[in-house]
């Protein structure tokens, strides 16, 4: 097994087809060398060596030899040598995982330095101030990387000088805070005898700290320094960094050592990272900055303003192009070529020694989504990259960036909670505990956001009026997090630092520090002014202004480019006509849930289903159900007439009766008044209906099964509303769809009830052709999906649901331990987020097969929250599904999503890897 | 298609293997036939006939002809014809499906009389009196079934005569009820004339009642008749008799057309029905009833008292055996030869016409569970049937009864309610509304039944201190029924109409008419005497006597057969040392599941228990569960030595924790003052640990991986207490075991710990061998059995939450609509009570194949409910697994299903049915 790569001289044993033995780093660095580029000559060590290190506790006994032949190469190659005084070879040490992940060490510079070295450095470049700067520099970071002493304890030190050196000037460091002693007394102020006394109290501070000497073998420092690479892999940054971006742990980081360059070596010298474009925008420009006399830690440091490379009218004096237009030029060349090379943006870091440039790291460039959709575009038009290829350079997820306002990044911000990201967009508005009242400000026009422990459908209304959504309980799948997705509105729910008292109308908000331990509280009453960053969970106080993205025409155009591509359809989870109009203009290709229950809790309707509801047997039950008959087919006519010529699944009746009742004794009473009859009969109704575990309980067909003309009326309103938007010319597709299936027999008895409704009411009327089918919900009808095939003439599958019972989890209670299951690593995800392959997945593909083996064009498609997640998606369109459907703001990233899954397809399916352009 | 099937002259079309076609009756007249025994003849009308007249709705046309040829048949072998006054053919009508169903229509006798008939058969029979009283009894067993009016218009104009007739004696029939009536005015008594005026006004009945003439000519009668037999079929009662007894809809009823004899044509005649055995408690001794002088509805009737066929000391001036010896000798005989034939007891139906027997029935006897044990192993004893095949004749199922003491059948009762027979036995005790007091008041000494909504795991000490259990709420298998099953404690579940008041410590209980409508309402009081009887489900007002059923020899011969054929292993779940003694006396070979949880609600415990669930860290936490750790070691180390030789399957800690706090505010209170925190401190851990699907929630082995310090202590109680208990001497062989897996690395997880605590045990101790497994509950596990398998060395199938989860039906909650599925015929079963094959056990079989792909020799049991369910333990055998776990008083039910399964199968493995003689 081969540990370690070398480059230089235009030659590179690595390449980027390695990327996961070398990194991305060193994969770069090799692919720049063979270029020809200016790279300094170096060595990656693997990642296989860093996997060993993991799995044995030790370097691996290879390692050492094949680094001293890789070192003497450069040796060889530079005419220098490690630890000689006399022609010192310095070296750089990066970590570098095939993804840029910070958290993980990051950089040593200056490595070889000793007492000895660092003489002969000065000597060599006539510039010992400069050597003794590049040592008390390397003694800091190689002290606290690879030793552990806090960088806190140099800068300290270094105040101290700074603090002598201020008063050689006549500057009070006393008066001053270290940030502005920073800025008074730079680095480059530091005369040459205070940095032998920095030196100094430096070594001694490490003596002080661990008991030893700082080592003055370049050899040992190198070695301690490859060890804390491969800890850093391990550390608990890097590993929630990972977790967050589904990095495997076993991927584990390569090491790079490579010669150093000074940027450093005075005004001819320079360092800076560049872009190829703009990562904000993705404008086609050589973006970035520099500093002279500078080594690249500087630039992040903040002791001093970075200024650009490229010259514009305001900036000609400290841009790079007016400064060192050679340098400039011949960076601008090189990122063309790298662009072009790897046909992609590429974020580059480079060092300009004595008017030489000398690139240290290329790699594809992190961006915005706005700036990604246009890069793809662009390069497509450029003929740098195809249009399947311009589709996968889109983070699909990331789209909902340009669908809702966002915060202003810019904005000083107090952050009072971190919940759930559960629905995106920025809100502002004040805190209100109740759905009424939320409606009844929000109709004077106050912004109010909506904060409850949890919502239930009695908030709708109050969710609808609210501008954003806050609770303390609850997960992504909760209904909060569901409805306001569904309405596009932003929403941070299972935010559990909160504590809402209803009577006090108060919210009490525990701060933790970065331990988890609580250090203060924030009570906030009702009418206080938050601001909610629902794309990040976040709540702040105070209202935050936003910003609008703006949906340029790339953006349409690469939407256009998707809808090419795709097979699979994408529809939206709607459920009025304002979701109706939403989704197709987003795009949506249908409804493939349309949730009735909604509908059940406007004012008026709400007393209708509650009379139902009491009613002691079919004939009160049927009265009731009659007043809810014209509405229910108004609504479902005005959806027929928003989705024109385009099918719309409508799901009979699902949640438990119990949810339409009232919990608290006011409205019981109220209630009780109203239908006459007696509180006693209400509270005993609701009593009965009480469900110990209502996600297992009397719902969906259950409910028709007892009570058969609760559905009979439904399907009523379904066909009389298609029937006569159809009379007016309007191209009606009703899909009719009962939920909670588990046996088939079920849908034979609501197959039944369906065609004897249809029956009478195209007796009157002219017919509509309509479709009768079921949600797969449960494992036991996707085990019996070849018999449902017999009776239902499309599956739609409600991954919600089948995730709960799958796995046994409820997502309202989940939210307890789920968290504990994907940090420690036991799920990979939050399978109500992305679904769960391995499990449901399995259920799935098995309905679809046992499915279409009775009934081979059956439709299939899934209605749960997973229709809009990418990596879903990615797995419906696998599975061979025709459609998904998700909420409306959700459409966009669905239709990406299916494109970039037809590609992953289709470049399976001819069994190569990415290649060639237009 | 053949439809009708002669029988007559010792020839018969039919044979007992076309029972499908013939029903038991017409399957049972054929062979008699063919053995050459005195059957009248007649034909049967297939099943096919029925079918086809309940798909149709009309008679099938090839019918009618068949039924001429075969009437034509019998007029012929009898020189007698169907409406010829001078010899009139009378024939009887009788229903007769493949199993015996009480509900449905079930005998015409007389069919062929009119006004001409009836005088023919006066003058062939020199005997008018006996022409109209067959004429009269016709005439209304013909109106009620095949013409809809009411028998009781018949009996009133009956009384009519029989007053006129009193009155004539001397009797006044105004002070007499109808019954007193009867009984002083037999039929006997009703002389020529007034059965004239009785046949004439019965006409006069019909005309009225139906607006038309009673039919008069015979092949109407006939047809009107078989169609009333196949309308039978469908009515209320036999369907519902269908549904409890799992008789197929599909199969449909014979019809039965057979010559009349007469039991009434004077003393030397008579009826009656026969047992080979007695069929209560199995003793060979002809057992049956006779009258003299009788048609065989008035057996039935009631109005005369049957005799006892055999002569003993007491009775023998009545018996059968005395009156009528050579009748006798020949029925006898009869019986002999057919219960060889059959090799199986014969209930039998016989008719002496003027000295002459002749064999109406003959099918194999219903008994009692107690006479079919001693049946069958007499049988074997015999030669007449194999141990195989008697080990087949006994239900499983109801050896309950030999188990359990039963109400005394002959006590008078008043039934108060009807609930669900949840566990089997009967119980007298005081109404006591809580465990406390029931603990307290059982102390004393008193019987006392606790009567809950529902029952939690805090009711446990109050349950076991009760005689019975009766709740309003909860299925089969909800908390209250699966504990009481678990300690074999009478238990009444789900008994809806019981309304219980704890504040005013009453139930009212509401009774409801046949139809269903609520009639009066009963108040009882604490303290007030009620008796359960949980193998009916049934509840009566006041102490009733209860007899214990003996267990015969026969019983453990039987027993000792079932264990030498069974392959399968019988475990008990059992949580106690007394559990596990009570299971091992009844025959377990292990403990298959031991729920720690039961230990935690012991007063001295709950309160450490309280006190880790209060805890605010780790080290609180593990502070209070080191006062668990002896109490659990106690414990297992009981039962450990209880169970010497045989394996204990441990399941960790299940249930969610908020299980374990109180739920009313004065026992809030009262943990707040003893674990010294606020009361709003453990009001907010009940509030943050609420679950909306406990289900689904936060447990089993989520517990662990959010506190894994809970296992470990539960680990390290287990494998002390084994190791102590070792080095007694005892052979331990514990099995852990971890309940709710999902995942694999769940279990890795596991694990770890258990290796860990392992390590620290053992190195103070010897070692002892255990198994580390884990239970099969969710889908998700059943779909990556072979992963799991990959860490677990057994595997438990839970098949409760297994069904639960696969059906999405919450056992505490599917009580409002199973029913409704169960009796429309959605469902076959209650899948609570018997596995459903098609859906839970299709997982269950994925899990077997896909666990032995990865691990061939992984042990397989099951220990949910349908552990003790023989139709399960039978899909479990079929499955491959090695062993079931049940109650410990459903061991012998499940000892013998499993050896049943095993005969079954070895049966389908040879590919014939059962056939021979030992």
């Amino acid at each position: 097994m081969k540990l370690v790569f070398s480059f230089g001289e235009g030659k590179a044993e690595g390449d980027p087809t390695r990327r996961d033995l070398l990194g991305g780093k060193g994969a770069g660095l090799a692919e720049m060398t063979s270029l020809g580029l200016p790279v300094p000559p170096g060595f990656t060590i693997s990642t296989d060596a860093c996997r060993s290190f993991s799995h044995e506790g030790k370097i691996a006994a290879e390692l050492p030899p094949a680094v001293d032949e890789a070192l003497a190469r450069v040796e060889k190659q530079l005419g220098m040598r490690f630890g000689d005084p006399s022609a010192p070879l310095l070296v750089s040490v990066r970590s570098g995982a095939r993804a840029s992940m910070p958290g993980m060490m990051d950089t040593i510079l200056n490595l070889g330095l000793n007492d000895e070295t660092m003489k002969g450095l000065g000597e060599r470049t006539g510039n010992m101030r400069f050597a003794l700067d590049a040592y008390r520099r390397f003694i800091a970071m190689y002290s606290d990387v690879a030793l552990g002493v806090k960088r806190e304890h140099f800068e300290t030190a270094l105040d101290e000088a700074r603090g002598r050196v201020g008063k050689d000037k006549g500057i009070d460091a006393t008066r001053l805070n270290a940030e502005e002693l920073r800025r008074k007394v730079t680095d480059a102020d530091i005369p040459e005898l205070e940095l032998v006394k920095v030196v100094a109290k430096f070594k001694e501070i490490v003596k002080e700290k661990t008991g030893k000497e700082f080592p003055t073998d370049p050899r040992t420092q190198l070695w301690g320094a490859i060890e804390a690479v491969f800890h850093s892999w391990g550390n608990h940054r890097a590993v929630v960094y990972r977790k967050m971006h589904d990095i495997p742990e076993s991927w584990g980081t390569a090491c790079n050592i490579q010669a150093m360059v000074f940027g450093n070596l005075g005004d001819t010298s320079a360092t800076g990272v560049a872009f190829t474009r703009d990562p904000s925008t993705g404008e086609r420009v050589l973006y970035g900055e520099w500093l002279p006399n500078a080594q690249g830690e500087d630039v992040v440091a903040g002791t001093r303003t970075p200024m650009p490379l490229r010259a514009t009218e305001k900036n000609s004096d400290d841009s790079l192009e007016k400064r060192m237009p050679e340098p400039y030029a011949r960076l601008v060349e090189i990122g063309a070529a790298l662009e072009k090379h790897f046909r992609d943006l590429q974020d580059l870091e480079f060092t300009i020694q004595e008017g030489k440039l000398y690139m240290l790291q290329c790699r594809s460039a992190k961006r915005t989504s706005k700036a990604a959709v246009r890069v793809a575009v662009e390069m497509v038009k450029e003929g740098l990259v195809t249009k399947e290829e311009a589709l996968l350079r889109v983070d699909a997820a990331s789209l909902d960036q340009l669908l809702h306002p966002t915060l202003d990044p810019n904005a000083p911000k107090k952050l009072l909670a971190r919940g759930l990201a559960a629905s995106p967009g920025a809100a502002q508005g004040r805190i209100i505990f109740s759905a009424d009242e939320a409606e009844r400000l929000a109709g004077q026009g106050e912004a109010v956001i909506l904060v409850r422990v949890e919502t239930s459908p009695e908030d709708i209304h109050g969710m609808m009026a609210a501008r954003g959504i806050l609770t303390s309980r609850g997960g992504m799948t909760s209904h909060a997090a569901v409805v306001a997705r569904g309405m596009g509105k932003p929403c941070v729910a299972g935010c559990s630092a909160l504590s809402v008292s209803y009577p006090e109308q108060t919210v009490t908000i525990t701060q933790y520090d970065d331990a988890g331990r609580p250090t203060e509280q924030v009570k906030l009453s009702k009418g206080d002014m938050i601001t909610l960053d629902g794309g990040a969970g976040h709540v702040y106080l105070g209202a935050l202004p936003t910003v609008n993205a703006a949906l340029t025409g790339e953006f349409a155009e690469l939407m256009g480019w998707a809808d090419q591509v795709r097979t699979m359809k994408v529809r939206a989870n709607a459920d009025t006509p304002l979701d109706a109009r939403t989704a197709r203009a987003f795009g949506a290709e249908g409804i493939g849930l349309c949730r009735t229950e909604h509908m059940f809790f406007n004012e008026a309707r709400i007393r209708a289903v509650r009379e139902m509801i009491l009613a002691d047997d079919v004939v009160a039950r049927e009265k009731a159900l009659a007043k809810l008959l014209p509405e229910q087919k108004g609504d479902f006519a005005e959806i027929f007439r928003a989705m024109q010529g385009l099918p719309v699944t409508i799901r009979l009746l699902d949640p438990p009766l119990h949810e339409f009742l009232p919990h608290e004794q006011k409205q019981i009473d109220e209630l009780a008044v109203t239908l006459g009859v007696t509180v006693a009969h209400v509270e005993k109704r609701i009593k009965d209906l009480h469900e110990f575990n209502p996600m297992l309980g009397h719902r969906g067909v259950r409910l028709a099964v007892t009570f058969p003309e609760i559905y009979a009326m439904q399907v009523r309103a379904i066909l009389e509303a298609a029937a006569d938007v159809a009379a007016e010319g309007v191209n009606v597709i009703p899909e009719i769809m009962i939920p909670l299936a588990m046996t088939s027999e079920e849908l034979v008895r609501m197959r039944v009830i369906v065609d004897r409704v249809a029956g009478e009411v195209f007796a009157t009327r002219p017919r509509v052709a309509f479709a009768f089918g079921t949600m797969i919900e449960l494992p036991r009808a996707a085990v019996r999906a070849n018999e449902l095939a017999q009776v239902a003439e499309f599956f739609s599958f409600g991954t919600n649901d089948l995730t709960q019972c799958t796995m046994g989890l409820s997502r309202d209670d989940a939210g307890k331990f789920l968290p504990a299951y994907v940090e420690s690593g036991i799920l990979p995800k939050d399978p109500f987020v992305s679904i769960d392959v391995d499990g449901v997945g399995a259920l799935v593909k098995l309905a679809v097969e046992r499915g279409r083996s009775t009934k081979a064009n059956i439709k299939l498609g899934v209605c749960g929250e997973h229709g809009g997640d990418p990596d879903s998606i990615r797995f419906f369109r696998e599975a061979g599904l025709n459609y998904v459907s998700c909420s409306p703001f959700r459409v966009t990233i669905a239709r990406l999503a299916a494109a970039q899954a037809e590609v992953h397809i289709s470049r399976k399916g001819r069994g190569t890897p990415s290649s060639g352009t237009a």
